[in-house]
């Protein structure tokens, strides 16, 4: 199967998921409107965090794919494991968003919010490495992704333990990696590709 | 990367948050069905104005990228960040149909409303201008897009204010802002372009 | 605008609004399930109806953007009035299915199901009609695509005047109209084209 | 119409019913969290089933597909009806995960839930054997597709008896069918495409 193929489904589902994450925001009723809206603050932050997020997995998603030219079997189907993830992200976003803005146990809400970014990080790595290896892509190009999604997971890993700490900081720090992640990395462009080559 | 990849999920977006529109319409059950339909008003008039207005920015998009031919990294997330705009729209469109028919607290889910659109109109000011920098093209473009734009969130600021006084004339005064871009300017006419250029 | 993209947005509307037929068949709870499902049976006719006739469209739409190259500024809104009746069919269908089950005011029901039926199918036919005219194809085309429409117009009135008498039999009324649709017209295909030419 | 046009809409049939499977799962408010998210298992495992099924079947659809270079007008229909089976089984999949979970009906819900799986493949299998003959492919690709095809709908055959002794099971033998399609068939390697030509 051609890479075009598959990326044109992969970004039917980015589209989709992040598309999706709005549904999660259910309207307030009734009067007092200011300030019902302003208590779904958590929803917003969780919406902008998981938007960005999914947004800058697509924008690195295009450029492993761009490098390369076919896919085989395994890599059809890590890549499907790495779009189950973020097909699944509405769910993780919609549980920390109720629950910091509920006051009830907003640390086990944060943890398994970024919980799943780490386990999503962990399927894009596994995919971008696996479809590095396959290819047999410049060294540099591989350690600059694995230093990058180092500092990610790092965060993320951070991120779930300050959950069980203070659940708002916890998702801070998971839109702090995605702004990271906005910035392209140095040692990535100097590999003459950097993750907007096409 | 290439404008055609940007322009697909762009697409897939817009398309997308378009049909969602419809799932906020909720099915009223019982009797006295006619009247309950027609107590629906605010949700018709709403998705109307929405899906027209999210059908222009595609028209508008389009006609912006079509003009150029590749995409840097701050384009990539500025469109992401109108993306994120056109994404949220199910959901004020939602608040301020619930609200106007309720009739509790309909200027504050106006002035949402109408806010949102002015802000995802800025979002889509600040792409379609980067975009027009940094391919450098004509003058002329850029000032009618500038023209046209002014008279678009000059509207949405009317609306903004008249949302205080009465809802449902705020409401419809955004959906003449969608039919003001519905009809083409002379100026980007005459400047070879036009929004249905391709 | 070329047709390329105006059919790649129009598929998505499609695609998604033929998909998100299902989101309004809601899961019964508790025992006794067989029975609960068998009554749900008015959701799974209105989702099949709906289904097949967002498919026969979206054949016919391809169809009749095949035979054209470009796209004007009044095509492209014509083109997204057809796409705001497709998109809005889930809820007529839902109406529908919810009222039949449920007894209450299903003469409405099926009155407004047949009649967004009715409006959808007006605004494929001007949409049809302006894009052959745009590009002067043969006659022929044109008036057999207007005696087709003109069969299908005439089963939707007739389930629209039905839905009073007996609201299942209007649904199947509409239904039939689909499966008509099915079947590919003898004087379209022997004026070289009919709807499976691309 | 080409195959091209086709593909490019189921793709999106495909990748929206996939990412839909996520709003079954409910988020479940108040405390005792870890509980109440261990309690949605068969949400989890509905979820991950229902999405590796899809995927596969998306593989399978466009390695079929990519054998053949047009499509008439009953393949039109066939895979629309096989679309219709896609875009349908967020419903099944939410209704078994729901009654496993409530405890109520299980085997029914399961029965249902394998049902769904073997009408879906029946309906793939129809599409894939039309599409063969169609265009008078190899002998021995038609015949190792309906090999193939005989497990897994042995398969679920299976897991629709076992529904009614043990619902998990079912799920579980559900589950174990998808593996089976992941791994490549060998008689398809040898007669030299596979279900990853492209």
């Amino acid at each position: 199967m051609s890479t075009t193929r598959l990326e044109a489904f992969s970004d039917g589902v980015f589209a989709i998921a992040i598309t999706l994450l709005v549904l999660e925001i259910h309207v307030p009723e009734g009067g007092g409107l200011w300030g019902k809206l302003g208590d779904l603050w958590p929803s917003y932050v969780g919406y902008g965090v998981s938007f960005l997020t999914i947004g800058i997995i697509w924008v690195n998603h295009h450029s492993t794919f761009a490098r390369i030219d076919t896919v085989d079997r395994p890599l059809l189907f890590l890549n499907l494991l790495l779009l189950l993830w973020v097909a699944f992200l509405p769910f993780p976003t919609a549980l920390v968003a109720e629950h910091i803005r509920e006051g009830t146990d907003e640390d086990v809400a944060a943890a398994v919010y970024a919980g799943s970014l780490l386990l999503m990080g962990a399927a894009f790595f596994t995919t971008a490495v696996y479809a590095h290896r396959l290819h047999r892509l410049p060294r540099e190009v591989l350690r600059t992704i694995a230093v990058r999604n180092a500092v990610g997971q790092g965060g993320y890993a951070v991120a779930l333990a300050v959950a069980f700490v203070n659940a708002p900081v916890s998702l801070a720090i998971c839109g702090l990696v995605a702004v990271y992640y906005v910035f392209p990395g140095r040692d990535l462009g100097s590999a003459g590709g950097g993750v907007t080559a096409s």
